[in-house]
């Protein structure tokens, strides 16, 4: 394998010289420039990223940080960062942290040795004081008090929307039904939209929610379903809840939409093969995950930007269940 | 930040010893390495693996090139292939190809260039010369000639028992329905067994392929429909064909399984919320991605390994579609 030595050798240059044209780094003669070029070309030498990072001082990885990657609406996410940091050539580091706080702390010590570009976290624990002021870092769905920007999906406006959208299927009595997590999330505002616009409406509505994670799914919609029997439309937080809930009130005798109208959150089904296909508030994921890598991008240059969160609209999709 | 320098003169000692105790490379006096580790604790100084990296040759990064972590099957593998990787400190890069040969041949490259520890490749294309020899390398589902190792699931004995089950669910005549890579996947040899065993049962049997990609859903499955009335069970190469050929059937008043009884191959479906819940062969996804991430360790180190093809064995998941 020739190395950059060799390259300066039949190119007659320094080994400076070749560097500063690989990192297109500090002026170089045309002439020269060519000289390195075709001297590359012809010993076929490829660089070493390794060795330029170490040079150069950074690397061009970003780093995703998500609860699973093993889940839908997470791999779909992950699908156009990837997309999106591959047209400026930088990698994706994937990191699972099960959403647990102690794997999430492991893995934010783990990248700032490892210097990366940046860092993408999707994380609903308290992990402030952990977050480094050095790495650039873009929040999904989270709002934290730093320095840290938040790229979301208009979740108040959806909570709203979703509350419209079962009052005109007929929902005269309808609940929003989610989990709270031990720190402010986003995802919360949901809920608020939902209350408000019910407010603003005059419709009469339920609130059902317990601490995340919920560990009793059984449980958990068994006590709903005891509790608010005169409920007939549903606004679950995520499309996970929404479709526990429809096969778990089935097995009770009430059927979907005919009984109950249900909607959820995310817009996760990519198929229409499978059923019951959700009505849902939509995320726009491809935009959420390409907005979110510009704006990283922005940071790693140093630029200060312009809002602390930005919020992309959502619209209602209609599926089989309202 | 304090850099080596600063824990080398703390310390008393010289960078050298400093990189040697924190590479744990060299013979160092415990009485040094001692006053280094308290420097280090002292100045809090976080070592910079990029500048590691470059000093010992390697970095501890594996990348897993395939089609698209949007897909179940893969964003599974890809979760418990991150959580095998974790277990001895590396690291996961994600690169998604489109299942393109271009950017799987971009890709390779670009892992040259970065000097990944190895690669976990999930490729379907003929980028066989493009594939270093010097990067070790773990295929799943594709068995390349050169010294590649493949991981993969039985697909031969996964096509005998679909056979198998589609007979004991009540086929007269089952079908195998798939589509042809151009070059040889292990994935191929689900039709071998499913042929194999109905020739051995003397069952009278059909086979409906066409190459891949299949761009057209909709005339596929309407070809298959009009050459195959007689038709009473479908083995789908993959559970998304098996999907589509159901949604497909049953708007032409074809039921499944009363009419015609299906089973898929993956195993996608993690949740029972979403109907119909596909009667499938099973693929060993955790064991198929840690026996991956295990050799591939060994050929790491060096370590030449038994086999060419690994072959995982499956079960027959019964659901609602046999």
């Amino acid at each position: 394998m020739p190395s950059i030595k060799d390259v300066a050798t039949l190119a007659g240059v320094a080994v400076g010289t070749v560097s500063r044209v690989i990192n297109n780094s500090g002026a170089v003669k045309p002439d020269t420039r060519r000289k390195v070029e075709e001297a590359i070309q012809e010993l076929n030498y490829i660089p070493n990223e390794v060795a330029r990072n170490f040079k150069i001082g950074k690397s061009k990885m970003v780093a995703l940080l998500l609860p699973s990657i093993w889940h839908p609406f997470f791999s779909e996410l992950a699908y156009y960062i990837e997309d999106e940091l591959d047209r400026e050539g930088f990698k994706l580091m994937l990191c699972n942290s099960g959403g647990k706080p102690e794997k999430e702390l492991y893995y934010l010590d783990m990248l700032q040795q490892n210097k990366v570009a940046g860092i993408v976290g999707i994380t609903y624990n308290d992990i402030e004081n952990s977050v480094s002021n050095d790495i650039p870092i873009i929040s999904i769905d989270r709002h934290f008090n730093k320095n840290i920007t938040c790229v979301t999906s208009d979740n108040y406006e959806g909570g709203r929307l979703a509350l419209r959208e079962l009052v005109k299927a007929g929902a005269k009595k309808p609940a929003f039904m989610g989990s709270v997590t031990s720190v402010f999330s986003e995802t919360m505002n949901r809920r608020e939209g939902f209350i408000q616009e019910a407010k603003a409406l005059g419709i009469d509505y339920a609130v059902y929610e317990k601490s995340d994670p919920v560990e009793d799914d059984d449980a958990y919609f068994d006590e709903f379903l005891d509790k608010h029997h005169d409920v007939d439309g549903v606004f679950a937080i995520t499309d996970m809840f929404a479709a526990k809930y429809i096969e778990r009130a089935g097995k009770m005798g009430i059927r979907v939409p005919e009984d109950v109208k249900v909607i959820g959150y995310d817009g996760i089904q990519d198929h229409p093969y499978f059923h019951p296909i959700l009505s849902t508030i939509r995320q726009p994921v491809e935009e959420m995950a390409r907005m979110t890598i510009r704006l990283l991008y922005k940071k790693i240059e140093g630029e200060s930007l312009h809002r602390d969160v930005y919020r992309l609209p959502v619209v209602f999709r209609a599926g089989e269940t309202t």
